[in-house]
């Protein structure tokens, strides 16, 4: 095909990332997000962070230790928790000013939702039932039997399989694919080249050659759960892998076969999870934090940045640990202390046993 | 294209992942893994792991520690290695009671083929040779040149580069990727987004620029190897980057140009391989290990999860190593037992200097 | 679509990996290159390694410590930087051998350009803006108001998102994604399955879920940039991620939201750079290494296999740092060497102790 004059049926014109037209006003801001307007600032543009606000910016300040910062900034008006942290500046008080600027950004440039329908170019099979409003872009595939929920948006070339299950109000990006018989929630999102479903790592050696187990189980993802950019859920050898509601994980994450994974916890980019391990509630796993298989985390553990968890280890619930093997945070920056004294150390032990004889 | 009546042609109805149908004996499982029935057991229907298992399902023991979990399972049935295993229960005795396990299951539950064709939707070049009974989904490209072993499916998205060959019963799942000029041996599996032939890390600093050396070289993948989700192999500068006969690649996995693995080796997730670097038969890397450039790793060695190796390095046949810098396993873990000991050790040392005057 | 006879329109025979036609001589090489022949070699047919070139073959020394190397090599000529270090074989001398390795490998089997044109089955809107000699493959996506450089090549599944801009001579893999508003410069390579402008990982906490702060800003990839298979690259939560002119970035690395990286970097496979962190020029990131939020990276900085830089660290202007957390690399080789005598200091101090009772 070339370029054609309706490439994409159904689709409106384009209103994500509009430049943004006309002005706002103190007062928008704060009808908007549920808070209270003090002071009066001229019209308002645009918004930006404190670092790089000028006078027709809308700012915020995230904590108490950035008061300072927001005074000096040339922000027209900021989104702050309490008045006094505004340094004199107009601003619009609310419980949480970063919540309310996430809510503000989305009521002040709205993310594209092309219109419903099914693009020229778009592989429906006849058995897979669209919810109202879905969009269905060029290149993309839904295979048969599967379901989409109402105002969900597959982009071009992703991929729903045979059975698979896509909740309502859902977006999957380019390239982005929920494979067969797996099923995922409502509200979620997948980035670019998120793969959910691919087969789990199970082999066994007989001797001459690593047979692979059949994966035949699949992936549950729970609803509100958002997956990085070509990160990988495996699907599991029986039964199910769980993403729990609420959890956000990052690029090119990897959460191996059969895993559970509780909710509103935080997978942060490159980090991965071995087969069958179980990770409780609000857990966060930093950077490229590695986890084995069969491990257990309890609820509200944190992993710090490259952590290590050898194979059916046991974190806390509540824990902090670093380092691999992992340490309690304390004690692993204690010992990196120590270790700095280690040279100095062996030098007097030898003087010590010079001085003995 | 709107939903067609007939979205994918030559495709039959789905088989893979349909429920179980009907139920089975223990004399079924026993013909099809070709073991010793002991016991009768009511019907089974389904298989699931000793923790899941109730009454109608089979289950295994994997290893003889597993035993009393084995006897405490509600498990139906068990595949075991040997009857006392089973402590009482229905079993059917078998050498490798897991691989049994995976070809109960692909006999339970075999795997989805479509019927051979071309869909409605894919673009295969007039000069691409396809042998019998491959299929190819709608979204996918088989470019000039392109070769297709028989019964080899390409699913929607997938590609198959200029003079690519590809084995006999290969898959290539949605959005894998074997670039131009390299070949994938016979009973290949790419899981979704894997990508053979990027071109390799290879620059020149010329005092200006990183000037780019043309990556001329290919990837030549041998029989019954598995690629994991969104794994990169990388094409060799000149020659060609080879990876083994049976070996197994996990997710996230990245292969450098020139790189060369030997045959039954295991990659396990976000492991990475830097360019040049040759790694022997049975070589196992866990989960999140690095290898740099020009590193030779002996058959038989094993990484342990992270470790790392420097540029160069050379690990011995069988040894097993683990931290970075690697040490020996052994020694990996009485360092780490070593520094626990290192305060009080120093508390120790000031007293004796104290003491000493 | 089934086999068409011309599936791919506007595209001639393929030229690209073609078996070498014909041979060269010395003399062809050094007018490629720029250098002086000495010598006289054989009619030569190939290009190849040191250690697998033959007498048909041209290799190169990249650097002195190779001589012997050269000299036992079976290969037919050489490219060099001084006479001598040929061994007494046909060679060129040219300021940089690597670099003119790669000027020959580009003269002597230049890369495939598909002649211009919007192949049967490419998706381009109406609205989008194509350069002159623009190749569109098949399953390719151009979406409304995106605009394509001259020469710019869109291969197989490639996306080019809403207003995104792509520069002249650039190649787009296949499955590669530039996704809305995103900018990308001239002469850019994204490898296949690499994502630029997937959405930032930034959410709040607001007492019962993670709430996503909208990422309405996008990312500016400058000229000459190489981004690797499966790489992704965040867009800016406001304003923009920006990668500097020239940077190359290897296969599977992650670029977070809002970071800065300088002109002619590199940044090495696995690599992974968290929210708002700023890189100069010319900085080295090492395989696997880890770099966390707010963090500040002089020019020329290099970080080894693996090292972890915590949130909010700073790294000077052309530091080598080692290990997590990280050192000077001297004294990172330093405390591993301390580690290895800390045993036997372990059991001295007892001795001491001993002796004084």
């Amino acid at each position: 095909m070339a370029r054609s004059k309706h490439p994409i049926r159904g689709k409106g014109r384009p209103r994500r990332r509009a430049a943004p037209r006309g002005s706002f006003s103190l007062k928008d801001v704060a009808a908007a997000v549920g808070g209270r307007a003090h002071g009066s600032a001229r019209a308002l543009t645009g918004v930006a962070s404190l670092e790089s606000a000028g006078p027709s910016d809308l700012s915020w300040v995230s904590d108490d230790r950035r008061a300072a910062d927001a005074a000096g900034s040339r922000a027209g008006a900021l989104l702050v928790s309490a008045e006094p942290l505004a340094g004199g500046k107009p601003c619009v008080v609310v419980e949480h000013p970063q919540v309310a600027l996430g809510r503000w950004l989305a009521a002040f440039r709205p993310a594209a939702r092309p219109k419903a329908g099914v693009a020229r170019g778009a592989f429906v099979a006849r058995t897979a039932k669209l919810g109202p409003g879905v969009s269905v872009s060029a290149g993309a595939t839904v295979a048969a039997g599967a379901r989409v929920g109402a105002r969900s948006t597959i982009a071009a070339g992703a991929f729903v399989g045979e059975g698979a299950v896509l909740g309502e109000d859902c977006i999957l990006h380019p390239n982005a694919a929920v494979l067969a018989g797996c099923s995922v929630g409502a509200r979620c999102v997948l980035q670019a080249g998120a793969v959910v479903g691919s087969d789990g790592f199970g082999y066994v050696w007989d001797g001459a050659a690593h047979r692979k187990i059949p994966q035949i189980g699949t992936v549950r993802v729970e609803d509100d759960v958002e997956i990085g950019a070509n990160a990988a859920i495996d699907r599991a050898t029986l039964g199910e892998t769980v993403v729990g509601r609420g959890t956000k994980i990052d690029n090119l994450v990897q959460v191996g076969h059969n895993v559970t994974i509780g909710e509103n916890s935080i997978l942060c980019g490159q980090a991965g999870i071995g087969g069958s391990s179980i990770l409780g509630r609000g857990v966060t796993l930093a950077g490229q934090v590695g986890v084995s298989d069969h491990v257990r985390i309890g609820d509200g553990a944190t992993l710090t940045g490259q952590a290590g968890i050898a194979r059916q280890g046991r974190v806390d619930a509540g824990a902090v640990l670093s380092g691999m093997p992992a340490l309690p945070h304390r004690e692993f920056l204690r010992r990196a202390a120590l270790l700095g004294r280690l040279e100095r150390a062996l030098e007097r032990l030898a003087a010590i046993e010079k001085k003995l004889g």
